[in-house]
């Protein structure tokens, strides 16, 4: 009885607030059964949203507008066969909660449809109940290939206590070898995205290699500068199938997270080639699959035949190296952040960092720590935000008590319009928490902003992934001087004692940390792939034409070709829905293109 | 509204059931504050049964009868303070279920002792409700050293961007080294006990120290036979903090729960070192602490002074090597089945099998797949089980649905004279499941037994740790012949050839395997820390003079010694209450003896 507190027990035993929702399920259901138009559109608020993920248009799909939403709605269940809408069972109950300032009833609910499973989120305007502001639609499932755990787990009976056969260790290591059949999925990047993906596909039966550039799994965490921990807690960030210990911190330090990468992968039986990169593959069209080249450990080569190619390897991109003058005649040591790791071996010395995104602030700290003369190079305009209290607000749903698939099915509810207004309302309250930081940053001489729109530091992130960053210390040894900073427009031209000033005069340094980002994922599918496929994809990443990102976890113009990145979160959200799209494809539910 | 199926609303919203627990535990409160010996024991049936995990008694102490439990309550109550008795929060709500035949209103409370909060379960008879049939009181958590997990979670903070400073990884390191401190446990021992110890203690912050003469955490399992898997149900199975995956095998191979262990051992940042064995250890009995010696990979010996030393180390034991006459004659191999891995490389030979437990059996079917002409030898009487569906039954309470920290609280309410009688009755069930199996196999001069209270297998387990097989096919192949079958006593003694038995033929053999069991911990003792302690000490598991587990989870008679043994159930939930036992002692609100 959860619900006691807050909602009215009606005589039927069903509370006002599930009562809504049924309701309008009901006539959601009867209006989509008879393809009325007008009457969908009726079930509607003129300004409403509802994005679908695969369950109407087997793509990521927004919508606005009772009339847009009706036709395609009308349009799409032909196919879809969508029925059966009710409250979701062992699932949170319809409740009161405000969102974007406006109090509504959000219910989970779920339905089938010719092919499949989905849920679904609604949210009624509490003043007016019978109308919906908001939809999603979610394909969770495809019938008759379910993922195969808890109840439906494997009994093991092909490898436990297998006398005289192979047992579990024997089939792994023949699974992983790839000696006598084809992967259907070469995903390239161990990563969050990699390996969320891979686990998906892997509970759906599809047979998914991992190639991982680096020695060990984890290694692109490992590797990274001394003091990295994650920026956002760990209640956001779990995996898909297996969340982390709740004896863990809530900023997870890098090498405890790639250590679990590297434990995850095992036990998830994921198979993956570690030491091996990815160095090129072509798309034979009339074949349906990829020549994949792919570079092992020891030298060699080997060509695989994927029906799929997932590009999962964001996070291990491409260094990105601006173009500086008179860079060749500094005499000091140059560096990207990619491969920064700690201050300590510089102690004593002057460096200079260039980037004031979290990697070059993190930089910045780690090298002043232990005692480097520190200056931050300012190039663009950058967002400031304390990562306490105020970057945990993005995650305020997260922090409501609700199980995790609930939070993730709610947060993935919102359309473009929807996140920019939830990141503006959230920037309000930071600009309020951090009003004394920001003043003190722009009395410093400091570039702040907020972005195009004020959504801040997240709409920065699904922009353009960089921008910003997360405080935790580095800004107040700016405001202070502990760390010098100065704007990139101020400087005439790198010499070989450091950086001479407009002004003629020169700042010395010992080491130049890059702190400058990555090429884009279209980068790299522009060398591994070639112009003609860059072309044709076209932008990744950043927000499409639709308001979604571009690209992600969805069918992109080239045929067998596929995009996973994101944050921890989206990866463990949306790695579901590729996997769908692959599965489909394999069954013949779904057209590649 | 879980329980609306189930029970009657009551007009101020509370059901009969929950309502009858509350009363319960409302005079229950009343008669102990009273110290009123006669009014609890009006609150017991007259053949009723108490256990008590610490909150009372500091112990693993079981009771019976009214009387008895009355005086035992007034008695501890005076020093426990015990008040605050409600149903609990958050857990499963009191139900109406059949135990033991009997129908019973089970309910979850939860209460506060002078140092800490606890939880019990009480069964109160359908019939008569206002009486106890079973009362379980187990102490969860000291004041104010609660387990730092989720909503308590470590901040990170020490480590977690420490800039310039050690991280998490440099702090793990240090930590596991014991250069400059002593740990103040040692476990012996990296099985699941030590593992599940080690956890506990850890949330505790108790500097715990394991070492495991393996080379590698899981190797006790990794070098098994090739196709042991467990035998019972993944989900009764898990470690404490870290559940196996869903995705995971109802049956684990054994390499499967070796990786898991690894894992385990590293993500609940455990101090483990490997490759190292405890050689001896002495009592300082005015220093309050041991003497231990251990022998570390590289050869060097490390003395450490430890203030507990932890027997974790029943399954590594020391295998038991029975005189057998004749035995030096024969020329083919001899290998005990703790160092038997595979029978592929017997194929075509012939090979015998000594010991009718779960290990002959097993080794005798991995034997006989490959193709080896393989004979089983019979010693003493065995029962046999179908491992599904029989021995599954004694886990029926695990498939009730509820949450498994629910479960493990209504499975240890159990006193001796509850289990034996649940056994019983399981195994009324299990002998008509497996009728033929059973008379063919006694058919085929199988001995065949029941226990001595016809109690089967669990039993046996408690009481000797072994004496029975559950069946996953091997029974089948001795009923068919596949496997011969000889009885011990038909041995006259073994020859140079294989075995001459009394009526003069001789079976010829190329292998014999010795599955004939270890050791107990009771040689350990003897072996490692001398005779002295081992005598003080005397028995280790089996059934102690009150019915519980001897010197198992709780003090021994000598300081500083504690074991810790059982299956992976066992281990997961009386971790628990041994960790809380050493902290108890380590802040001063326990006596070490």
């Amino acid at each position: 009885m959860n619900q006691a507190e807050t909602s009215v027990m009606t005589r039927s035993g069903v509370d006002a607030t599930s009562a809504a929702v049924q309701r309008w399920l009901e006539s959601f259901e009867a209006a989509l059964r008879d393809a009325d138009t007008s009457a969908i559109a009726g079930l509607f608020l003129p300004d409403s949203h509802w994005r679908d993920l695969l369950a109407f248009t087997w793509s990521v799909t927004p919508h606005r507008g009772a009339g847009q939403i009706a036709q395609a709605l009308a349009r799409t269940q032909a196919a879809t066969l969508a029925r059966g809408f009710a409250i979701a069972k062992n699932r949170t109950a319809p409740r009161r909660v405000r969102r974007l300032g406006t109090e509504v009833i959000e219910g989970i609910f779920e339905f089938e449809t010719a092919v499949g499973r989905g849920v679904g989120v609604v949210r009624l305007p509490a003043s007016e109940p019978a109308r919906a502001w908001v939809l999603l639609t979610s394909l969770e499932e495809l019938k008759g290939f379910e993922e195969k755990i808890d109840a439906r787990r494997p009994t093991g009976s092909a490898y436990s206590r297998n006398f005289g056969g192979d047992n579990w260790l024997d089939q792994r290591i023949k699974a992983q070898a790839y000696l006598d059949r084809e992967p259907t999925v070469l995903i390239v990047g161990a990563g969050q995205a990699g390996l969320a993906l891979a686990a998906r596909l892997g509970q759906l039966d599809v047979d998914t290699l991992v190639v991982e550039k680096h020695e060990r799994i984890g290694d692109n965490w490992r590797k990274r500068y001394h003091s990295l921990a994650l920026h956002n807690q760990i209640h956001v960030n779990h995996l898909p199938y297996m969340p982390f210990p709740p004896t863990w911190p809530k900023y997870i330090p890098k090498d405890m997270l790639g250590d679990w990468f590297e434990f995850y992968a095992s036990a998830l039986e994921l198979n993956v080639w570690t030491g091996s990169e990815f160095a090129g593959g072509t798309y034979d069209t009339a074949a349906g699959q990829w020549r994949a080249v792919v570079r092992r450990a020891d030298g060699s080569e080997r060509v695989l035949h994927p029906r799929h190619l997932v590009f999962a390897n964001g996070v291990s991109g491409i260094p990105r190296i601006p173009s500086l003058p008179g860079l060749d005649d500094f005499a000091g040591e140059v560096v990207h952040s990619h491969s920064f790791t700690s201050g300590a071996a510089w102690r004593g010395k002057k460096a200079l960092v260039l980037g004031t995104g979290n990697s070059g602030h993190d930089v910045a700290q780690d090298l002043h720590s232990p005692g480097v003369d520190t200056t931050i190079i300012q190039r663009g305009s950058t967002t400031v935000v304390s990562v306490d209290p105020s970057a945990k607000l993005n995650y305020a749903l997260y922090d409501e008590g609700l199980p995790l698939d609930d939070v993730d099915l709610i947060a993935t509810a919102a359309t473009y319009p929807l996140i920019v207004r939830g990141y503006q309302l959230a920037v309000e309250r930071m600009v309020e928490l951090d009003k004394d930081l920001i003043a003190n940053l722009i009395a410093r001489g400091f570039k702040y902003d907020l972005g195009e729109d004020k959504t801040g530091h997240q709409m920065k992130y699904r922009r353009r992934g960089g921008g910003y960053y997360l405080d935790v210390g580095c800004s107040q040894l700016i405001i202070d001087g502990a760390i010098g900073l100065l704007q990139f427009d101020q400087i005439d031209r790198f010499v070989a004692e450091g950086v001479r000033l407009k002004d003629g005069s020169i700042l010395p340094a010992d080491l130049l940390v890059l702190a400058t980002g990555y090429y884009t994922q279209r980068e790299l599918v522009r060398r591994l792939l070639g112009d003609a496929v860059a072309e044709r994809v076209g932008e990744i990443w950043g927000i499409g034409p639709d308001g979604e990102m571009a690209n992600m976890w969805k069918r992109t113009a080239q045929e067998g070709l596929w995009f996973m990145a994101g944050s921890l979160a989206q990866c463990r959200i949306y790695s579901k829905h590729l996997a769908l799209q692959i599965k489909a494809i394999e069954e013949g539910l779904l057209q590649s293109r």
